[in-house]
């Protein structure tokens, strides 16, 4: 209690709870001497303070990853190889990894006032729920209500990416390919429920418990967006294309495919592996067009930051001339 | 013959050879079907043509690195996993790597000239000579040059990360510890030859043949800088001990130790790993100092960006009260 006390001063987190109890007691049942701390940025400044109360608390010494953390797809490899427990914070396990344990942040915000809301804005009766890792854990909670108020619900099981039933990643829709009307998301930010979005076809409502907000997805803006992108990569004559140095994010067998029906089509196209895709990064690379198979999330959150366009796998098949236009798709990582 | 000049129009680097066709006969040589190619920022921009290159004679497949790469401690660990053969360009080896191929980039530049000018701003007879990668090779016709001039000429032997006698690194000055008055460095950049300086205790003449300038090192600036500096952190009570995950960057026993010595001084610290050290990931923690056990290079030229002061193992010593502050030094990676 403590804990969660002092991160929400720190963080103005209250709504969420990092479990350092556990975190202590695992180390204490294993009699740990090396411990990795992997926090997503949002939490890094909590990562000081967890340190110094396991430090202080089991006399182990610990490690704090100071790179960038963007899901469970990124663990720090350095670091789980040099400590006996890594502590990976924020993110449900995508596959085990062995000391790897998955610390996730839950939220305890209260959903039932955007549920009402988000009940007013529907129009179909048969709903699918969604969520993200720290709300998924309420999706129960929310069936019932809208069970309640007359809805059907459907809470989709994803494929062996995803841990929880209705969870979904910003690279895997899996657990929303159920037979629903519209969807309600609930959770924080557009690019998940975008995702839904396009992978289903259907109407997505956003309930952000957080904010306390409630909308509807416009997945329009972004398909226009995603076509003046394409649009402009017609006239490439030259390709990147990014494959991910995250073990959980690489797909090496996808763009070797891409490059041989580049080769195929007579365009030029470089394999290039990276880390974190940044603008300066791709600069050193006089190419006119970039296909990215790493985190989907790039290519669409961060396209407005690449001079240099930037496509999806499918979209890249799009201007091969080998998907037709209407089959636009949102890239998924499938488990 | 053909490459050399492609490239030298590319980068206005006319004087530099990338010795492509050594590549491609290892390649046949080998049979080898997958090849990474890793090149300095610098030269990232041939790196498309050499990859085309390769393909196109070899009919391998190329992946390149996107990931920045700062000395041959900075060996890209994906492709060197992921391919048959890793082509590390402009840097020569520091430890021998499995299936890691460090092609050096040679200057064919004119040294006499400025050798000239060095010889006028001499002012002892016994001259250590000293170069970069991109030089070393001419070591031997700048000494016959000096013993011609009436110079004696001392080339030393380092350490077991420095390939060739008289070679620097940003972070290994051992090639410098010879019975010299004075030392000749022949190369770019004030980096080198400021370690030298500050290694030995000697004057340092840089005799760069790119912008064919000759001038004195100047010590006295530096060290007044990281007295400053050293002299803000006296107030710190937190810090935070980066570790570098380039595993030929890694300290972790210098910077285990480091934190012992800070613990017995009443003093929280906190050991970050970290593959790129920039000022925005660093901003994550709130720490009154930082220690870097990485590159020391990161130290020193990046001072000016870091708004937490940022210290030198040797310096953090000097703050902790276990240094005199005149034997501040260079810091280094002993091979």
């Amino acid at each position: 209690m403590f804990l969660r006390a002092m991160l929400s001063s720190a963080n103005s987190m209250s709504k969420f709870d990092l479990d350092i109890d556990k975190v202590v007691s695992i180390i204490e049942e294993r009699c740990a001497k090396k411990i990795g701390l992997q926090l997503p940025s949002g939490l890094s400044r909590s990562a000081l303070k967890i340190a110094k109360k396991i430090e202080d608390l089991t006399g182990a010494t610990v490690l704090i990853s100071g790179n960038h953390c963007y899901g469970a797809c990124d663990v720090d490899e350095f670091l789980q190889r040099e400590v006996d427990i890594l502590f990976h914070f924020g993110h449900a396990e995508i596959k085990p990894i062995d000391n790897v344990i998955f610390i996730e942040v839950r939220s305890y915000a209260n959903i039932i006032s955007v549920l009402e809301h988000a009940i007013k804005m529907s129009r179909g009766s048969r709903i699918g729920l969604v969520s993200n890792t720290q709300h998924v854990h309420k999706l129960d909670d929310a069936r019932e209500y809208l069970l309640q108020h007359g809805k059907d619900c459907f809470i989709g099981k994803g494929d062996s990416r995803v841990k929880y039933d209705g969870q979904i990643l910003g690279c895997n829709f899996s657990a929303a390919r159920v037979d629903a009307d519209e969807f309600i998301y609930i959770g924080s930010g557009n690019f998940h429920p975008l995702g839904v979005a396009l992978a289903t076809s259907k109407r997505v409502i956003i309930a952000d418990p957080i904010s306390n907000e409630v909308r509807e997805i416009d997945s329009e803006t972004y398909l226009r967006q995603r076509y003046a992108i394409i649009a402009k990569a017609l006239h490439a004559k030259t390709f990147g294309i990014i494959v991910s140095t995250k073990s959980a994010q690489t797909r090496m067998e996808l763009a070797m495919k891409l490059k041989e029906k580049a080769f195929r089509n007579g365009l030029e196209t470089h394999l290039i592996s990276m880390d974190e895709i940044t603008p300066d990064k791709l600069s050193l690379f006089k190419l006119d067009a970039f296909v990215n198979t790493a985190c989907p999330r790039i290519t669409i959150d961060d396209a407005a930051l690449f001079k240099t366009p930037m496509l999806t796998p499918a979209e890249f098949e799009i201007v091969l001339g080998e998907r037709d236009w209407s089959r636009i798709k949102f890239d998924e990582i499938i488990g």
